[in-house]
């Protein structure tokens, strides 16, 4: 009898944030092929007499791979097993799952998918960012930033002005991704916020504007970048660690764009 | 001492498409205000010694019920309540939870978001959409049809053609909505599916183009529309069980537009 692919988002990291769905596929699993990015809290769930393997994508490496991780999904479901293919997030959000379900499909092997919470979900939940507000933000609008120079030609050449954009991957040409987004018609003072590690207790957050992007610190990967004015609205508390750093931020653009020294700029403001 | 309010998202509507985290949060809450559209599924999580209060709004009292419903939230948790806001879907995406947790936050109260799988990801599960895919799709666009007239003044007047585009409650205002889209850039021959009751036993999906979604059925409520080249992709067991009546439609199609019998256009499509 053959057995079946269940593709199973494991959410933003946080194993309570699986569903409980995907959580009893895990449970029920005999073979589970992971992404590297899964952390060892989720794989933890997964019986002891199951097996598991991680089928992470190296660089350069990436179509090779892919038909390599198909080839194993029909194997396994073909020798009769029931087999977890879990992916970071949500399986059809970036995850390349349409290559993995067609190649399952022309096998005739049953597959299922699994939904899971996807990044910009988790992030906006861990810092209390709305992903729309009335009257500020009626779209979201989600990019990914992987392999930043061939992924730019793929972004939208104009972006709305009231929508909440959410680029997953960002890496850390913050320079590039600000002049790329404020050249899709976004404003300079657009608030964003750098997230890393969102919902997990290694969370960090950077709120910054896209003038200021350039100058932010290089936070821990995975990260995200949320850009929209709800970015305004984000918890207080979790923000203002480093609003500080913004306002010196500030100083630091309005220096270096009026060549006036810092001190100036902080004057304006007070005024 | 006070309590907290815990926002949580109930997901697309299966009780096992929520997360542990917020299945939790319901088995340990005082009191659930909860949106109309939960169902009793779920609803029948809630321990029998806690209230359940329907805070659903109605047509046409939104802003004063909006109030009515922060106040409810700060007056329990004043009272020392664990109070749920649970909300479909993610409480962060069209749920206006941004301004129940500015409510919130100006009360003193303390807030926590429980992210939920919204209805795009339910959706796309069920019906093996990929939201997005290599070469296809770069980008995930999710809007609103709720309050059409007023809703489509907030759509981005440019929508990318290499984009997923799911419009949430998008109503049966099939025509208005597929000009909308076709004058934002998308080609009128762009594939689309409507789903109603996504991921539930009532599941009903039909899938049609741009131009044809005028003919469209107009299909149970809740229902979400998904626009783009990636609904080629889904999946075709869900989706076949309409392809007789996409064909039927075609030939309507053809018919009301070049005045011949439906018998000619099939004969063109067969040679």
């Amino acid at each position: 009898m053959k057995g079946k692919v269940v593709l199973v988002g494991a959410g933003p990291g946080d194993p309570e944030l699986l569903t409980l769905k995907a959580f009893r596929a895990l449970k029920s699993a005999d073979i589970v092929l992971h992404d590297e990015l899964i952390g060892p809290e989720i794989l933890a769930l997964v019986p002891k007499t199951a097996q598991l393997r991680s089928v992470g994508k190296r660089c350069g490496k990436k179509s090779a791979r892919q038909e390599e991780i198909n080839g194993l999904l029909i194997q396994f479901a073909l020798l009769g097993f029931q087999v977890v293919r879990l992916k970071g997030g949500d399986p059809l959000i970036f995850g390349r799952a349409g290559e993995e379900i067609e190649a399952l499909r022309q096998a005739g092997i049953e597959v299922e998918v699994i939904p899971g919470i996807t990044a910009a979900l988790g992030a906006a939940a861990a810092t209390q960012i709305p992903l729309t507000q009335r009257e500020v933000s009626s779209a979201l609008v989600i990019l990914t930033g992987h392999h930043s120079e061939a992924a730019f030609s793929q972004w939208p050449a104009q972006l709305p002005a009231n929508a909440t954009i959410v680029v997953y991957m960002p890496g850390y040409r913050y320079e590039a991704t600000a002049q790329r987004l404020v050249s899709a018609g976004l404003d300079e003072n657009t608030p964003c916020a750098i997230i890393s590690h969102a919902a997990s207790v290694q969370e960090q957050v950077h709120r910054t504007t896209l003038a200021a992007l350039p100058q932010a610190p290089q936070l821990p990967a995975p990260t995200l970048l949320i850009v929209g004015k709800v970015v305004q609205f984000g918890d207080h508390a979790s923000l203002q660690q480093v609003s500080a750093l913004i306002e010196m931020e500030k100083d630091l653009v309005t220096m270096s764009e009026t060549q006036f020294p810092a001190t100036a700029g902080s004057q304006e403001r007070s005024e």
